[in-house]
């Protein structure tokens, strides 16, 4: 192991919601503001009238003290006065605004408005938090995830939210991805070549991180990073611990093992982390793997965790373990 | 008194917000569907990027049994958790929006960028009340009450609410208003052949009820109309009951008296009605005058006067007692 390699250097996360969030926060209280987040924005949607960044706002909740973590999703203290209100006018009931979650919408929505960029107003509102990190929208540009099912497409939200993720899944895809341009700062924190690593969080691959390396120019650029780049396989003990990781990738024909994910990051990553109820997967992963408690229940875990993959991570970039991106 | 005129036939209430919404309650307990209210928007305003429409929320929680009566204005049971997120992110907070408050303003952003306007929306939300009453706003189009001060112009709400009445008022405009036309409705409403009365609720005469009287037309539909047009005088006992009304006439050199309330709506009313503490000014009026107990702390209150009104407007009308619009 490269000591110089485990001091200083900058850390790029890239992640989706709450799992991803996790870790991020984690990494962020190893590295303070030498991390850069890079979040999903194929979920974000209007509703209401509002711009809402689902994973962005989970990022900023989770990373700026507010988050509710036992609920998983929101803000700690949340309350619903204006849910019940919205209902005797008539208003869209399926996807739950909470009284103090509505502020970030409604403040979002104005600058937006008034012409702000996306990753503008989240730098601001990541300031405004008290977070180190830099946290970092994948585009401005709008990318919509559409679930494709056998009910026909549906916005990620009425799929995941609406529908309780119930219609199967024959695909996924990213309206307007085509077009959109990295965000502002995305890809100077990729080409850095002090860039110590990138890790991808254990956020849904194909739901989560397929939208950012579905940008052009993302994929190529972590491909061709500095660091090494080792992603946190969402498996555990062959099943996802949250979300519908589980059920699509059964949809999609994927087993539900760790081999899958190295599969689906294929050229992409230096080394994978698997859980410890996984470790008979190890023989057959074609990367080099760490094989830890990967299950984030309490902060501490988050932070172990962190400082495991960060560790990794170096030992990958240092050439101690064997790597499809640097041969030995 | 004429029998006939005190049984059926529609009513026009005209108002602003707390004062006036008070007797258009008592009004539309005693007439049900019978009644329109057509209600200032001269202090609408843009916040926080929401439509927000002091006035007609007021009215509409006011009729539909949502007010909170200790406070004046807002829901009951209203709390503040957006007010506090808001200001995490930079917020303006300097016009409280509740959290049960803000469902009117998001749901009517939300339909008026869809292109719907105004008056439907208020219908519909008064539909969703359960309020038996029409109401509607005077104007779909925009029209904004400016005062103009000693500090320059102030935009309503920044006058009423960030300076709390403070700057010296000389002048009250109303920009817009040329080109603004009566909300569907409002012409329909006060041109009936069977129109019983027009009531001028005791809202604030420079600033709630000349908004409207100045739409173009509504003045003359108003003076032509074929029932009694009887105006509530906000003063009583040589003060207004709230708001900055004493304030206002005194800074433009009206006498705080309901004489001067008179002479402002000279030309338009048929009688009007004052509180008892201001009987002595009875002789100096020109127009016919109920003299009763106008404050109205209760829904009692709010029930017997305008229970007296409609009595008193029927007279008008009758002929029984003099009036300037129908001399004997």
């Amino acid at each position: 192991m490269n000591k110089t390699h485990t001091e200083g250097g900058r850390v790029v996360a890239i992640c989706g919601g709450i799992g991803g969030a996790k870790l991020a926060l984690g990494l962020s209280r190893q590295l303070g503001d030498q991390l850069t987040v890079i979040v999903n924005t194929g979920d974000d949607f209007e509703h209401l009238g509002l711009s809402v960044s689902p994973d962005l706002d989970t990022v900023l909740y989770t990373l700026g003290g507010r988050a509710d973590s036992e609920r998983g999703w929101g803000r700690a203290g949340e309350t619903w006065a204006f849910m019940s209100a919205i209902a005797e006018v008539g208003g869209e009931t399926w996807f739950a605004l909470g009284d103090r979650d509505l502020a970030i919408h409604v403040e979002r929505t104005r600058r937006l408005r008034a012409g702000e960029s996306l990753s503008s107003i989240a730098r601001d509102f990541a300031k405004r938090y008290g977070i180190q990190a830099e946290i970092l929208p994948m585009s401005d540009d709008p990318v919509r995830t559409i679930v494709v099912t056998q009910d026909g497409e549906l916005p990620f939200q009425r799929y995941f939210v609406e529908r309780r993720c119930e219609p199967r899944v024959a695909m996924v895809r990213f309206a307007g991805v085509e077009t959109a341009q990295p965000a502002p700062g995305v890809a100077a924190a990729l080409s850095r070549r002090d860039l110590r690593a990138v890790v991808i969080c254990p956020s849904n691959p194909y739901l989560s991180i397929d939208p950012v390396l579905a940008v052009p120019h993302l994929r190529d650029l972590i491909a061709g990073a500095s660091g090494s780049v080792v992603a946190v396989s969402p498996i555990i003990g062959g099943k996802a611990v949250k979300g519908p990781t589980t059920k699509i990738m059964s949809e999609l024909g994927r087993p539900l093992t760790s081999e899958s994910i190295v599969r689906h990051y294929e050229g992409l990553i230096s080394g994978i982390v698997i859980d410890t109820t996984d470790r008979e997967d190890v023989a057959k992963l074609k990367v080099p793997c760490l094989v830890t408690e990967t299950l984030m229940s309490s902060l501490s875990d988050r932070e172990r965790l962190a400082e495991q993959v960060l560790a990794f991570a170096d030992r990958c970039r240092g050439g101690s373990i064997g790597s499809p991106k640097r041969p030995q």
